[in-house]
């Protein structure tokens, strides 16, 4: 049967990246190309013991339909645990996802027609990219720099588009750790926003799934807790600060905007696993989370602090990279000109792959762009992994 | 801050059920209005040991993120359930969804454009309207009959809208224990709808979650079976023959459709949880599936002849109901110009909830009719709610 498909299906491009996990099977391969947590802080005892309890205590609310907006006490749960980070919300404020990129999904579904009009940092999230991408919306990057988004380009574009009588529809942004450039907004930038996006009433969407995981000791405020929660939507998750395996996330908004965000989760998954809520809502309620998270901040300082010293000593001096505060993630650029994606190939022979930049970029651009991860490899593997890295580099430089 | 929404947004309601369910939550009160499986099948200390064996032989794999498709210890284990229904399907059909409902959702992503055409049965799930209208489609209501849709009106359809030159994108259809109205459509009908969708080349979707739930001894072949699997997009979960806690579903269909949504499922949540995959899975090679759904069956059965005994003991001459052989529901029509939604606040005041027929009809006819579901309630529950129901219906007759 010829088969017709819906121009949403046929926006969804597979990903350049799926190619490239083919070869994180290969044997022996070191892969920085994911964004997965080290299995090693998986609290796997607890998590069975709980899981155990949760079946014998509210088994039968536990294996039910639950709320579309979230079980109650997984919502009072997430209070909690915000709260440990310094942030204010109600149970109106709070909609639990299953994961974040559901969060995602249901921003592009409530927010974004055909050839609507919106913002986000050059580079960024591809998952965002490609929930947004879908929708058939336009695109603006806006480049990003040491300390968050390049604000007077954001004002202009906004400026100009307020000209032109198009209204956009948010600013995507991801303050903490960004995915993939691993860099942090300043708070005077994070107050700019704010301003700017009051003034011309544009909502922020805030993608934090990283701001947990921090080497300094202290975060910045968040944009939901400087605007006073209006006009920000918070999408938060449990996959990297805790494990992905359950997909557990969250949205933080306003009453209205949760309220329209539930009723469209209705419609695309009726609720989110009420077993697995209320595992990680008793998971938190033991106070557990906070250590957890205390164990991964520790592994990966110096996983990151092996990764720059491994760059510092093998890299070649036009290379450059981010050494970021936090996350999981560094940015490599090589020469303007270059193309990651050409290095792939021999990367993977001499056992050691990434994921290309070009991808993160919402206008095609980045092709001398790459990203590193350090949470998944061992220590062993991030210093062998960058030195073959840097052969491949040198290797492609003198051809 | 003013918010706009996307059109998908604003054509997503909010279901009059929900207010219904308002209701079910008054102390004392019978309600015949959701599709909840009956907690005291759920298996409780199975699962808690399976929870527990996963984590303890698997725990890595189980808390990581999975891909999109499925694990394939699962896509394994929903081949040998499917076997054990008589049906048939390889690894590159399947792909797992977080719940059917969220097969729904990646149908109406990658198959309908809005003003797209497509059909369903009237009435039909509500779930899916809800998924189809929110995507703009133009969705045509052909009757259902004791032995399934009416071919002749399809055909007849089919052809109109070939002679318009529109291509209808899908025919939905629920052939086993029909939600809302617990009809099966007969192996003539099944042949039918196959012949018209070879013949006009429309796929058709089967959305089959009750199948399983089978009071007399034997279904009729799938149409995913009497197709050969062409053209056919077969929606399964494990909320009814199971529990719905785990949201836990799967598609079968031809491997180029399976991709296509597999790639859609990437942008909606990246992949199902592993750990509940992993649980389930073994659940159905420990082949405890088959004795669960025995036991469903059995009480299901049950509760359906005692809510059909109480229906003609004290249901009024005018009065109406299917009698089905499976599944959850059965449909009850009122006389000609009554509405039921003016009956539920009486009901309630009596006990007793119910869900309207409307809201199932995508052409939002139907007022004269109602659901109720005999899965949930108790024995006892049924008889009593059947009687007040009765006592509502006589009183609203006479006012």
């Amino acid at each position: 049967m010829e088969l017709h498909y819906s121009l949403c299906s046929k926006r969804t491009k597979g990903s350049e990246i799926r190619e490239v996990l083919k070869y994180t099977r290969l044997p022996g391969i070191i892969s920085f190309a994911g964004g997965l947590p080290d299995p090693s802080l998986f609290p796997l005892d607890d998590i069975a013991r709980i899981s155990s309890e949760v079946l014998r205590d509210k088994g039968f609310l536990a294996l039910q339909y639950g709320p579309t907006q979230g079980e109650s006490e997984m919502i009072d749960a997430l209070i909690y645990h915000m709260k440990m980070f310094g942030e204010n919300a109600s149970r109106e404020n709070i909609c639990v996802t299953s994961s974040s990129q559901q969060g995602l999904d249901l921003v592009a579904l409530t927010h974004l027609d055909p050839n609507d009009e919106m913002v986000m940092e050059l580079p960024s999230y591809l998952g965002a990219i490609q929930a947004f991408e879908r929708s058939g919306a336009i695109m603006h990057g806006v480049p990003l720099e040491a300390d968050g988004m390049n604000m007077d380009i954001l004002e202009e574009l906004v400026k100009r588009k307020e000209k032109e009588k198009i209204k956009l529809r948010f600013i995507y942004v991801i303050p903490d750790y960004q995915n993939p450039a691993g860099v942090v907004m300043s708070l005077s930038k994070r107050e700019r926003l704010i301003e700017i996006s009051k003034r011309y009433q544009i909502p922020i969407i805030e993608d934090s799934p990283y701001r947990e995981i921090c080497f300094c000791g202290e975060v910045l405020p968040s944009l939901w807790t400087l605007s006073g929660g209006e006009g920000v939507i918070q999408l938060k998750t449990f996959s990297k600060m805790l494990f992905p395996g359950m997909r557990l996330g969250w949205i933080t908004a306003e009453p209205d905007v949760i309220s329209k965000l539930a009723l469209m989760k209705q419609s695309v998954d009726l609720c989110t696993p009420t077993f697995n809520q209320l595992i990680i809502a008793r998971y938190i309620m033991e106070n557990r989370m906070r250590e957890t998270i205390g164990r991964a901040v520790e592994l990966y300082r110096q996983k990151n602090a092996v990764m720059i010293t491994a760059l510092r000593e093998f890299m070649p001096g036009y290379v450059h990279w981010t050494e970021p505060d936090g996350g999981m993630f560094l940015w490599v650029t090589l020469p303007e000109g270059w193309n990651a994606a050409d290095m792939i190939k021999t990367a993977a022979e001499k056992g050691v792959v990434f994921v290309t930049g070009r991808p993160f970029h919402c206008n095609e651009q980045g092709a001398n762009t790459l990203r590193l991860n350090y949470s998944f490899p061992t220590i062993q593997q991030i210093r062998l992994g960058i030195e073959r890295l840097a052969q491949t580099i040198g290797e492609y430089a003198k051809p």
